[in-house]
């Protein structure tokens, strides 16, 4: 008499597979056994049948399946102001076009729809995760909710008003609000999210310190992302601002430094030290000629980097396999090897690093047992990406976001066959259009 | 009584249209009239019914239609090596990987079959014609013209042997018995393709020197790629490869100079005076970490630059719309100005920059009347596209090939919604499969 087989929800036989974790392995014809939303095996596909009972399979002969990607910086609402104003310096950029655009517009509904929009994009793209900071937080909660999306949920806090808040505090608190509501949705998390440097001021990033040691949350900020930046920085402070935010007290491992383009060997030494992420956005950061975020460099010291899109209106899109191109690549020239930062060590970066920063390595960023199914499954029949001697390289080099086919979400399946699997596109984009009518300048 | 009205071939009506020529102009539902291959009319969607009688109607609602796009260099056979080896440097890279292998494997076949699999991946991606060098160019020319492309084929020399010829005047001997064959062919032009100075010497470059003069070819030249080159012509000969060329009197507007990466100001004021071209080779450069082309700076000066992908063994991949991307990003961070070489300026290189480095603006390049109707059309209505205040930031920095949905070439349609009209990309992808097992290191 034999044993029955435990049933469990869903097998994905895949060509290839790449964990991620471990580093630089690629596994061929394995399986991936998902039951509850979470990896519970990875295994030969010849040593399923005799394992487990799956109530459904997926055959993925011609695919490479990969941990979901996970976008590490974003403002996804902004979507709705994709390409309103391009070619033009960071503040020209702000203070002509992006900032009157959102004083004008940006509203709870503003929010959602946008974000709606970005998550149908990202989740079409393979993105499983983005770690979001925009005004009316609860209303991406919602949109990331609605779409079946994980999401880092920003608590953002500036010192100037908006539409969304009066001052600092009143940012917070309403931020807080956000969390305590929706502390039990188990795809959201949250991160604290002063803007910056030249936008919070001494008091706000005090609270902001307390709060994510009391609540035990990532601090999100954008950092040295301009030469002006550090100069505005010198001339108010007397410091450079990773030296200032130092003297808070606010470098750790909770801090998320996103941009980190312009950094001296001193900084790149506090970041290795204090354990700090970084958000890596090379498009964004070539876009507004901030420049090129020293990744070699971090990397050889041991910092964590993530990925990030930054938000469509500074990139102009939110397509972290072009994120993962232009990261390799870059970091080719500007060390002047071609052998720095491969292929395998970005992919890393777009998945378990953006993990680590967001303090969630645990249960999301590679293929292991016990982690939830975000899963991207990529398409390798293709014309464009034939020969194909090392699906990894192809990951960086070669493929589109065009050839996602499968998305999982915990287990869920949120994208067939490169469609979203219960999004109205053809609503999405109407919603768009209706936008674009209001705010076209 | 009236007159009846002219019959034509081809009405295609769009939302936008992108001439290139006149500059920066955006026209908003616009026909374009074709007969015989050619364009003969250009005017508002509501004149069309008193002009003409078209025999067929093209509607495209929600596109933006562009000339066809103009890969300025490749070595498209060289598809079967996509990605054979990556992440390291370019001699590296060429003496223990491509040049082994092309050794092993380049035949008549090899070219054949490489050149339509690239034929392919660049038609479905927007581009219509592409400059070519490498080995057996007569295989590469049947392949182009069995798509239906167009094509520039590169009379390449070197001064070693190769599966193909057996020293630098066999190669030329081989290039113009090619020429002369298929000389009456409308898609197809040559150009010389002397491989590069550290593999051409004196007594060929005067030989190159002579044809392009007696039969009018553009001379299709890798030039001062990386700095090892300039080094090593340094140590040879005593001078940097452009002053060489100089001394030979290579230096015109028949010159097509590859990558030219590493250039100090007198080397860019000599590539102006004397109305040289530039292939940018954004993707290339970075990720055999040669550097960063100069763009802006030759641009100010008024030298003509177009768009190249290099071979996918670089790249690794044949896109345009990535170098056009690319180029306008990199050229931000490099002059440190986001208003460096925008959206426009960018799409002019990849369309009549490059037609006009190849001497065939007079034929292609931008959408005017007489032109041959080489067209290709991107849709915008997907969430990833939208909003979209501006068509052309959107063809630079948004919108990737997956999105072109027709291509004609010379009038004739090669693309329809996203498919090759008459290509067998099944059959593609198996050829190119057992390819990929011959080659497999």
């Amino acid at each position: 008499m034999t044993m029955p087989l435990p049933p469990v929800d869903l097998v994905i036989e895949a060509r290839w597979i790449v964990p991620v974790d471990p580093a630089d392995l690629v596994l061929e014809n394995h399986a991936v056994v998902v039951d509850h939303g979470r990896i519970i095996d990875l295994l030969p596909q010849n040593e399923v049948a005799d394992r487990f009972a799956p109530r459904a399979r997926k055959r993925l002969a011609q695919h490479v399946l990969i941990p979901g990607l996970i976008n590490l910086h974003t403002h996804a609402a902004m979507s709705l102001l994709r390409g309103l104003a391009d070619d033009l310096p960071l503040m020209q950029w702000l203070r002509e076009h992006v900032w009157p655009a959102e004083a004008r517009h940006v509203s709870a509904q503003f929010v959602h729809d946008g974000t709606l929009l970005a998550c149908a994009e990202m989740l079409r793209g393979g993105i499983t995760c983005f770690n979001d900071m925009y005004f009316f937080p609860r209303a991406a909660a919602e949109a990331a909710l609605a779409t079946g999306m994980r999401a880092a949920i920003g608590l953002i806090t500036v010192d100037f008003p908006s539409n969304y808040a009066a001052d600092a505090d009143d940012y917070l608190d309403k931020g807080l609000a956000v969390r305590d509501q929706l502390l039990e949705e188990p795809l959201l998390s949250f991160c604290l999210a002063p803007h910056a440097p030249y936008t919070v001021g001494e008091r706000s990033f005090a609270r902001v310190l307390t709060l994510a040691e009391q609540i035990e949350l990532p601090i999100h900020l954008h950092l040295h992302e301009t030469a002006q930046e550090i100069d505005d920085s010198l001339q108010r402070f007397g410091v450079r601002p990773i030296e200032r935010l130092g003297r808070l007290g606010l470098l750790s491992p909770a801090l998320i430094a996103v941009h980190a383009v312009h950094l001296n060997a001193h900084e790149i030494e506090l970041l290795a030290q204090h354990g700090c992420s970084v958000a890596h956005c090379p498009s964004s950061n070539l876009k507004l000629a901030s420049g090129i975020a020293p990744i070699t460099e971090l990397s050889a010291r041991g910092v964590n980097i993530g990925l990030g899109t930054d938000g469509a209106a500074s990139n102009n899109r939110l397509d972290i396999f072009q994120e993962m191109r232009l990261a390799a690549l870059l970091a080719k020239e500007q060390s002047g090897r071609a052998d720095a930062i491969n292929a395998h060590r970005v992919l890393r970066m777009a998945t378990l690093g953006g993990a680590r920063a967001l303090g969630l390595d645990a249960c999301i960023g590679s293929i292991s047992r016990g982690k939830a199914a975000d899963l991207c499954a990529v398409r390798l029949d293709d014309v464009a990406l034939v020969p194909c001697y090392d699906p990894v390289s192809h990951l960086s080099y070669v493929l589109g976001r065009e050839h996602v086919s499968e998305v999982w979400v915990a287990g869920r399946m949120r994208v067939e066959n490169g469609q979203l699997v219960d999004n109205n596109e053809i609503g999405l984009i109407k919603r768009a259009l209706l936008w674009q009518n209001k705010i076209r300048p």
